[in-house]
């Protein structure tokens, strides 16, 4: 199988519809964000290159027609027009790392466009979620480094990978995740748990024990019985081996903030001036803004299972809509969630006072226009764009933001509106659908 | 790379160091609930399955060396003595399905239990979390057909692919994900979106085309410009085509309850009375509850996003302990955080007050033993479980569960004691810590 059977089984059943239709000409699907989940001042855009893969990689071979086949209870042979199809059209998109709501527009014959829906918004969906809730922590941590320990609570170890990344991407220090700070380059954190503590019965044998077998700085955890005990014990251990420069202890629960201040007075007090602290433990940008704001003496900030799971907002109200057939702009007029007709160019303009305005707009709006396009005939117009170019993005978008969306509580995101010519075509699609497209309730049967 | 680097890279130092020190007697690991999240009377065991399948192919290899040399920063010689490692311990666990906070012992020598905590953690959690959700979605439905909707908004795809198996698991009767119904051999759901209706311009046009190319039941989307004229023309071409028996219209915006109402007034008066309601967009427990006490006609309810991501508790408060090294109980007493030590049976006993016990207790306490031996030398005591197994310990544990923990909104959860002799233990070994192994905090350094 290919990864085109990891798809919602509707995208297939209106792709051999549209096949035996013979509707195959040109289709634009829109991926946007309808509203910005509670707590969020912006987003940050992520899993466009994931994205990038799958649509670089689509292809229908004939195991993913026997798969089709067999779950839809009919013969392969029915499905046959599905067999070879693959992704050869373009993507506009938002790259990596900019704070703006995702927007993604495909653009390509209508069944290809429909069948990858699915895939898109998963990695859409989830990486811009993830990424932008690792941007509070680090907006949180003012300037402290934050590292990533969320590996052991993420939903799955892809998951888990993603989130070492994305952390990384908006500037993260570190990650605990082995395999993702291998491949993508990260400075891997850790050293050890509660468990290796009560291995060896007294703290002070397992610090002792562990400084032995890893030469070089250490960090001792020092909450497994008592924690002022355990940075007693520690400063001892730290100073009998002339350890202390690069060297830190991790405060793992109780009151971080007043423990903080108690670990960095026996540190002080034992001239471990240079001996960091960590703080872990149910942390996420909350935490960590009011750890920071009552100035507790915390150098690094640890987060995990809050973070890699994106506990208060783990999804997006996030849509890939039709905006476009066959040179026709379409839109949806459902309650409350009326899509906006045509392809898109999103301009950036001073304070994040965004423009959405088609993309053929004449003239063209004022702004920096934000899409860029990012495939076109199914092969990426760059290179697969390195961790780096993604975090500059944010760094530099991050300057310009404006304070009431950098804030961790009660933000205030900046609001986009809409062209002039874009309000005026949602108006005409709207009209034309009501006189010619909808179904008449009246005797209708 | 095996599955070994699927891990935080503090298993790797402790390890390591358990390694270098001779510590490599047999250990045990408890992974245990703290707490269960608010909403939830109860958790259905889920991830053993794929936490066996990862112990059974466990084997440190040498690029597994590599690479955490690599992260580490020191040569692959330094980590020699983890170079074929393998897991050849035991497990004791509470089988998937049953409805218990998960509860999985590992023995092996301490430096393998150690090595794999990051993953066991992962997987149970996230999978009991989904599991739990789901099964809460299967009693708000109160026999109503549930289907899984969730793929383009899970965490991943490998999270998408356990959300279907999950629901499954708990009783759902469908889901939208083409590989997992493949791969989990469950029944495959979905018929079109609302852009296929966009793309043909009238819902009429579009609704005779699909079932052009679907001969057999069809399932028709009838919100995409407004509900009740959708459902008038939806009705109007079942007629038109002699279809109805096992076809259905799908709601999926505004009030589903209100135009359920309506559009079951159409059908009916279309003399379509078989032709079913489904309802999606946005539903979780609590709103399936809603709409089933409101005697809604709907039919069968999808659900999606809230439930593939477990919106409202996407991460259980779960911990994997060192109970027992070298035959001496351990446990932890950071502040709120105190761990059980010794190796442990729960017994069920009537109206579920289960009671947590030492494994070796005697006489043995009343109750049926509810950890079993799964995995002996690193082998599976029993063939990979059928889906159809957890299932059926699902169902039976649900007909006794107390109606108070089956309820959608604020359940009782069952409460668990502990044995006279656990608790025994406990004091005992709170005592030898704190006579014995707890540094000094008064003139220590």
């Amino acid at each position: 199988m290919s990864n085109a059977t990891s798809t919602d089984l509707y995208e297939v059943t209106m792709a051999q519809s549209y096949l035996s239709e013979g509707m195959t000409r040109s289709a634009t699907f829109s991926l946007f964000v309808r509203i910005l989940p509670p707590d969020r001042g912006f987003l940050v855009c992520a899993g466009l290159d994931s994205v990038l893969d799958f649509l670089s990689a689509y292809r229908v071979d004939a195991d993913d027609v026997d798969v089709f086949a067999s779950v839809l209870g009919r013969q392969p042979e029915d499905l046959a027009p599905l067999l070879g199809l693959e992704f050869r059209g373009e993507v506009r998109a938002v790259p990596e790392g900019h704070i703006e709501p995702p927007r993604v527009e495909i653009t390509a014959p209508l069944p290809q466009a429909q069948l990858v829906e699915t895939y898109v918004l998963n990695q859409l969906n989830h990486q811009t979620s993830v990424a932008s809730k690792c941007a509070r922590c680090v907006l949180a941590a003012d300037g402290h480094p934050v590292v990533d320990f969320s590996l052991r609570r993420t939903h799955g170890i892809e998951a888990g990978h993603q989130a070492a990344r994305l952390g990384a991407m908006v500037g993260f220090a570190g990650t605990s995740n082995v395999a993702a700070a291998h491949s993508e380059g990260l400075t891997a954190v850790g050293t050890m748990a509660h468990s290796y503590i009560e291995a060896f019965g007294t703290e002070e044998d397992a610090f002792r024990a562990f400084a032995r077998s890893h030469p070089g700085p250490v960090t001792f955890l020092v909450d497994t019985y008592d924690t002022v005990r355990g940075v007693a014990t520690a400063a001892r251990v730290l100073r009998d081996l002339g350890l202390g420069p690069g060297c830190a202890i991790r405060l793992d629960s109780g009151d971080l903030g007043a423990l903080a201040v108690q670990a960095r007075t026996i540190l002080d007090a034992a001239d471990l001036w240079e001996t960091r602290i960590v703080a872990s433990g149910g942390l996420d940008e909350f935490a960590v803004d009011s750890l920071v704001r009552s100035e507790a003496p915390i150098d690094t900030y640890a987060v995990g299972t809050r973070i890699g799971v994106c506990a208060d907002a783990p999804y997006l109200d996030s849509a890939y809509k039709l905006v476009e057939y066959d040179s026709r702009p379409v839109m949806k007029l459902s309650s409350a969630k009326v899509t906006a007709p045509g392809r898109k160019q999103v301009f950036r303009r001073p304070g994040y006072a965004d423009l959405i305005a088609l993309v053929d707009e004449q003239p063209p709006p004022d702004g920096v226009p934000l899409l860029e396009s990012v495939m076109r005939e199914g092969q990426r117009v760059s290179e697969r764009a390195e961790l780096d170019t993604a975090r500059r993005r944010f760094m530099t978008d991050l300057a310009a933001l404006p304070p009431g969306a950098r804030t961790i509580r009660a933000p205030a995101a900046p609001k986009a509106e809409l062209s002039g010519h874009l309000s005026s075509l949602v108006v005409d699609v709207r009209r034309y659908i009501e006189k010619n497209l909808m179904g008449d309730a009246h005797g209708a049967v």
